[in-house]
């Protein structure tokens, strides 16, 4: 379809993701003075269903209301394992840290899990990116005030710390920005966090993005009952081996020892708008025994 | 889902699924007769996301597996109303309909919340368009076999009628292909529905897409103890005021009366590829108050 594609649809491209509103389409030709204005910049239809949307508002109360669920029954039936999987565990020998008598503590990636990162969002979303980098790291010094708490999250964090666990974040927002990412969750009604107790952040380690090495740090001083993020890096290193493609990926998670920790321990919110989720091609996405084709029109 | 989006919006859409990133700025001037081929056909971020990520089987296990729960709780402690809004209720005046000693029924969606409906999903995207109502028509018909259930869907109704409550779909396939219809859910291994009895179709009553009547229908058999879909439509057809902007239909949601409801006997799962929660402008989807702009660079 793409080669049949015209000017005009390429000016409709303007309004979505990835084109700024003018220059890509506008014609080499030149036009009139009185030329109509661009289009309008339209946020991506991921945007608006998890930014916009009553449904996903809703997605993210039902999850937030289960997460805090969980972790007040754990609370009050202290486990014996962590929900974090010891170093060197596989699907076949998924074998999780012991807890001894540590204090319990549930761990939050940031980034679309206790926040919604609007102002960056919509600022790149004008300047007609997907992302960029040096947007992202000024919107880690300077955003706080402009992301939000997930809808749930308040509260969710009310109940987890009210239950007498402790709140710790570990997220791949950097080290050098610690103060600005505090900032931010502060602002947003989420609480004070400390760099190094409640707060890890890539650069704390030789780990770069991997959350496997701070998940071990925070298990060092913690019982961990509950890891949430919006990607698998949240929960273990294990499901981003660069080898796996989607549907590996995918598959790897129902496996039996994993799949019985999905709302269990191990709890992944919605994002469509960025991430290793938003991957794959026609054939990974859709399976061969589900293709379909309309009958022929006799 | 088709009135609220506009044709315009039906053109961008398509527009924005069905090219890559970098076709646009692709420079129109002809090129030469061996011109490279088109670009493959990629899938949507949201196709992505929803059919192609560990991410989203992942939440919708977890929703899958907290519905049966809800749904078991309720089985072993009879409520005394239903979950289906009275005729004429409101944020204000939330009355229930009764239950009396009517026996229990859960009520779904089919599509997107039961089913994912892959083949036709990929046949649409293949065609370069974002629905076409003729090829969904046929997919209705001829489509069984190539739609499948959602991850958890399977074992979450088995539980549910292992608690002996019925199963009973309600949806806006059309009542003119019934048989096609059952036979999907059928073929997705999700059980034998009966048109009329445990399948309600849009034609089934003169409410057209407004599944309100049909609920108030299955209320004079059933004490419905949990209503499930990926849109509002699918709970209340209150939600879906024409006059109701994305925000104003959002904080609807959060009234008080509703929002108790959600993951209480009002479940939505997570859809980002369609329907009415796909909507917005920038303004209506990044609130004033998170504008941001990074710092300039002095």
């Amino acid at each position: 379809m793409k080669r049949y594609i015209l000017p005009s649809a390429l000016v409709l491209l303007a309004a979505c993701q990835t084109v700024p509103p003018a220059a890509p389409v506008a014609p080499a030709a030149p036009v009139a003075a009185e030329a109509a204005e661009p289009p309008p910049v339209q946020p991506a239809p991921g945007q608006q269903w998890l930014y916009g949307s009553a449904e996903a508002r809703i997605a993210m109360v039902q999850d937030w209301n289960a997460i805090a669920a969980f972790v007040e029954t754990r609370a009050a039936n202290r486990p014996n394992a962590s929900v974090v999987l010891a170093p060197g565990a596989t699907a076949e020998a998924a074998d999780f840290l012991p807890c001894g008598d540590k204090p319990l503590a549930a761990v939050f990636d940031a980034d679309e899990t206790l926040i919604w990162n609007l102002g960056v969002t919509a600022a790149t979303q004008r300047m007609g990116k997907a992302f960029d980098l040096e947007t992202w790291t000024a919107w880690e010094r300077t955003g706080a005030g402009k992301a939000v708490a997930i809808p749930g999250a308040v509260d969710g964090l009310a109940r987890i710390r009210a239950a007498g666990v402790e709140v710790i974040v570990n997220t791949n927002r950097s080290r050098e920005t610690a103060a600005g990412n505090a900032a931010t969750l502060r602002a947003a009604g989420l609480g004070d966090f400390v760099h190094g107790s409640t707060l890890f952040l890539r650069g704390d380690d030789g780990g770069g993005s991997g959350k496997d090495g701070r998940r071990e740090t925070i298990s060092q001083t913690y019982c961990v009952v509950a890891l949430v993020g919006d990607q698998l890096g949240d929960i273990a290193d294990l499901f981003n081996a660069r080898t796996l493609t989607p549907p590996a990926r995918k598959a790897m998670t129902a496996n039996p020892a994993f799949d019985q920790m999905w709302g269990n321990g191990w709890f992944i919110l919605a994002n469509p708008v960025y991430g290793p989720s938003i991957a794959g091609s026609m054939d990974e996405v859709f399976p061969a025994d589900t293709y379909w084709e309309p009958p022929g029109p006799n």
